[in-house]
This record gives C-alpha cells, sequence and structure tokens, in this order.
C-alpha cells in the first residue's frame, strides 16, 4: 500500500486554499480573551485544568476561524507543557481538532535525541497520512539537527512509512541565531552544513519534486533565505518571523519557486492575539476577538498574494 | 530568600551517596518484567492506559531500590511521550515519586527555543529547590544550544530564580555526533564553542566552584572529554554513553575532579533492563528483576570507585 506523500498532502492543501499562510497556535494565558477565560473558570476549579480548557477553546475557535481560509496550522507545545499534563492532554485535543477541520498540523516541538529514542519521539508525534497511526495526531514536526546527521535518519524513516514530514532547524529567526548556526567551518557556515543534509534527505524521499524532509529559515534573515531556497531545492520551507518578529511579506518572497509553492510564512502572536493590537483593537473589542483574527488572517493572505509568488496561488490562469 | 543553588543540592546529594552515579529511567514496552506488564493489564482496557501504568510501576519500582545508592536519577522523556498524554501524566507522576524519595531528578528532554517560548519550557520543567514551582518538578533538564546563545539564557534566568539548573549539549555519545558538532570554526570545533558560552552560563551563576549551566558529553569519547572537563571548570557535567553505549569506567575518570565531584555518569539500559542481560539473566530471572537491577547499580557503582576519582567520596580520608 502506497502512503501518501507528506509534500503532496500539503502542496493539494496549498493550492486549494490558494495560500501558503501557516497560522500558529501559541496560547498564552495573560493575553487570552475575557470570554474565554470565563468558560474555563466555570469548567474547573484547578488552575491547571482552567488554563488547559481555556487553551483548548481558544484553539478550536482559532481554528474555526482559520480552516476555511488557510492549509495548516502550528501548535508551539512549549505553551501545552507549561501546564504539565493537563496542558499535554489539551495539545493533543488540540492538534485532533485541526485535524478533523481538514488543516495540515505542523507540530512544532523541536525534539531531537540519539538512536531508539529519536525514534520514539517519530512515533510520538508523526501520524502523517493516518491520524490515528500516533498519539499526537501532527503530520509534520520540527526537529533540532544538532546531534547530527544520524539523529535526523528515525525521523526520516517514520516520516516515509507513514507520510509525516519533518522540519529540521537549519537558519532560526531569533536575533542571536548567529552564536553557531553562523560560524564558518570548511569555508561555509553551519547553517550550510545543516542545508547540505536536508537537502540530501530530502532529495531521497522525493515526490513531484520535493521531499518530506523540510527545514525552518527565519523570515528576519532574507538574504539567508534566498540563499538557502537555492541550496536547498528538494526542501519545503517553514519561514517564521513574519509579522511580530519583523519579518515583511517582501522578505519572504525569496522562499517560494516561481509555482508559489515550496513554502509556508507562519504568523502566531499577529493573528492569535490580533484584537490586542493597532489597527484590529481599535475595530474590534475582546468581545469580537475571532473577527480581529479573521481579519488579521485575510490581510496575511493578501499580503503574501501581492508580495510573493504565492499570488499564482489565487490566480492561477496569471 | 536565598534559593538553594542547584550544583549545591547536587553535591550535597552525590557526597551523601558517596558516588557520581546517575540512573535514567527509560522505559521500553517490550522490555518490561512480566509482572509490570500484567498488574497494567489488570487495571486497564485501553492499551495508552494499560503501558502508561506499566511505565509508571516499573519506575517507581526501580526508584525504590536505587533511591538508597544512588544521588540521582534521568527520566527520558521520549518514551513516556511516545504514549501520548497517558505517557506525560505517567512521567509527571515518576519525576513527583523520585523527588519524594530524595533524588536529584533530571528530565532529559533536550528542548529548545527562542525568547519567550524557551522561557515556557524552562517554567514547565524547571521546579529546582521547591517541587512545587512547577507542573514537572524536575531538579534540572536537558537543553539543545542550535538555536543560539541568546536562547539558553531563558533557561539560565529560571533556573537562578529556582536553584535549577540545565545540561546543555556540548559533545554527545552517538556515533554520528561529529556531523555539525566537530565541524571546525576559526581554528576550533563547534562543540568547543558552545562550551565556550557554556563555561560562561556557568561561570557567571557559579556558586562554590560550579554554576548552575551544565554540559552534556558523551563518555563515548573521551578525548574531548579530557579537552572539555580543562575548557569548562565551573561545569557540572552528565556523562552518557556508560555502559550500553560502550564507554567503560576508566574512559570516564577525566569527567572528574581530584575531589571526585564534577560529573555523573549515567548509565540506563544497562540498569533498567539488567535482568535480561549477562550476568545478571542468569543469576536472577524476570521474577527478581529488582533484585538484578541492585546488584548491576552496586557494579556500577564500584566500578566508578575503582577507576576514577569518585572513590574518594567513598573513603574521604583517602
Amino acid at each position: 500500500m502506497t502512503v501518501s506523500h507528506y509534500a503532496s498532502r500539503l502542496h493539494a492543501a496549498v493550492l486549494s486554499k490558494g495560500t501558503p499562510a501557516l497560522v500558529g497556535l501559541d496560547p498564552r494565558l495573560d493575553w487570552l480573551p475575557p470570554d474565554v477565560l470565563a468558560h474555563a473558570c466555570e469548567l474547573h476549579d484547578d488552575p491547571a485544568a482552567q488554563a488547559a480548557a481555556a487553551f483548548e477553546e481558544f484553539c478550536v475557535r482559532l481554528i474555526d476561524v482559520v480552516a476555511p481560509l488557510v492549509p495548516a496550522v502550528k501548535p508551539q507545545a512549549a505553551f501545552f507543557e507549561e501546564l504539565g499534563p493537563d496542558g499535554c492532554l489539551a495539545l493533543s485535543r488540540v492538534i485532533r481538532y485541526a485535524r478533523q477541520a481538514g488543516l495540515i498540523v505542523i507540530c512544532d516541538a523541536k525534539r531531537g535525541d540519539i538512536g531508539t529514542t529519536a525514534e520514539a519521539y517519530a512515533r510520538a508525534y508523526l501520524a502523517g497520512a493516518d491520524p490515528l497511526a500516533a498519539p499526537w495526531q501532527a503530520d509534520a514536526l520540527t526537529v533540532n539537527p544538532y546531534l547530527g546527521r544520524d539523529t535526523l535518519e528515525p525521523f526520516v524513516k517514520v516520516a516515509v512509512e507513514r507520510g509525516a514530514g519533518i522540519y529540521v532547524l537549519v537558519k532560526t529567526s531569533n536575533p542571536g541565531s548567529a552564536s553557531f548556526q553562523d560560524q564558518v567551518a570548511g569555508g561555509t557556515t553551519i547553517y550550510r552544513h545543516v542545508a547540505g543534509v536536508v537537502e540530501e534527505l530530502a532529495a531521497e524521499t522525493a515526490e513531484a519534486g520535493f521531499g518530506c524532509v523540510g527545514a525552518v529559515v527565519g523570515a528576519t534573515y532574507p538574504q539567508e533565505l534566498v540563499e538557502l531556497r537555492a541550496a536547498m531545492p528538494h526542501v519545503p520551507l517553514l519561514v517564521p518571523g513574519y509579522g511580530s518578529q519583523g519579518g515583511a511579506a517582501s522578505d519572504v518572497g525569496a522562499a517560494f519557486l516561481p509555482t508559489g509553492l515550496g513554502a509556508l510564512i507562519n504568523n502566531s502572536r499577529g493573528i492569535n492575539f490580533a484584537y490586542r493590537s493597532a489597527p484590529y483593537n481599535e475595530q474590534f473589542g475582546p468581545g469580537k476577538w475571532e473577527a480581529a483574527t479573521e481579519a488579521a488572517t485575510r490581510r496575511m493572505i493578501a499580503d503574501l498574494a501581492e508580495f510573493t509568488s504565492a499570488g499564482v496561488l489565487q490566480n492561477p490562469g496569471r
């Protein structure tokens, strides 16, 4: 039996929605809308259970807003884990809900370990084409490469078996990502060494041009994005740093092929908490946070369509 | 109020037990003793709940065996996460049980992310001196440095506040750890660049000679262990790779200062599943797995005492 390849499923979703916009699910207790908090307090007395219920309701309602508009969501595991086991249960429910809403789910957990331990992480998170294949029903997982190429291979093996994907950290969006990633060894940067391994693994697993091994490259480093798109022709990119972190649509244009495929552009805070910031805070109060979320999502989609080759996704004849 | 420093609490535990032996808690379903599996099947019908109950009982009974003998345990998060939310709950219970047994608990989850996301992981896992300060009540957490120095700082901040510790991956024990860690940039390896940052952060947070920032250095690379012990004088080491991965006591001797302090030597499989391997499988059947565990632990302790300066911990007058 042939398992449906991750990149094929991803690109079908991108083409169907006509946009490469990826919405991060980053619930933060201090910023949740009052109605979400109120419901959670009615349901539970225990603070961790309250917070977990609030995270789940917030993400479910976010998913309801964005599922008709975008191909994929990216829950951030850290915020759920901060709540303890209740948060982990909420994360699993949010992932399941997003899958049922037809979204591609990339679990942003940045895992990495050696040998059979890496394989345990892979089996935990990479459900791939069949949501029931793993307890956390994600299509894809972010993975940290520091431990070495041999520690990526168990993830690739499980991803191939299940039609799942991984996104390896190559050049991250934070101000200090140069510390180790930009060190120059043998005439080229460490992030390029990592990119070389990622491209090899992607080429080996490619179907219709793309492998199941992707790369995380920050929108905050537009020059490196140009360099890395060229260095990794078989690699689907996940580009964080657009919006709140300072990356603009013009900066991320280089992530795409002329077809408009090849990258997802992530926005978390700018969409999750649109209702708290200009211009949406004036137009929509906290009671209309979902309308603010929808407006911010539509604006991002329009922005990407106008300033990048992703525009062809909306106007295939262009 | 002064919070008790991680290194001080760690070294008090090491001195009290007279050994730097660290026992990994790496439950694997296929290798669990029959009585543990039978109990779990009596309790639950659901396979994930069965497995989680079996992991919890196995780890609790392991802790009962080793708590009188060693200062610390290191649960491996991946194996628990593989069971989904039930596994995460079991992990939290196992950590709590180990703390109540007086053990230092190092959660081996190899987390790493940027900014406030890194801080969320820190607040999730680093309980430090007060077990109730975090939902996962660990004393310390393993952390991946690839994202950069600025992404270690949120972990250090929370560790200082709470009397917790972190162990940053520097040179890992796997065969392929050279891929990126051994690349030479500016005349020195990437793992030495990481070690430089780790030493700075440790020196800044030092009390009685040791910082709350430690390093993971594999026993499988004895030369690098010598080099890294010298390069990081304020850094407590966590040394995996002893036992099943091939490292011997003579290899890990370099991890210690003449006082016998400065490092924990980890053994996971060789102790967890001693009953399955020679010489213990002949002496003890599966029904006496805890006796095999105890014998393997005592043998490791004796081995470290004989072939390393850790011997002075057992004979302080020597």
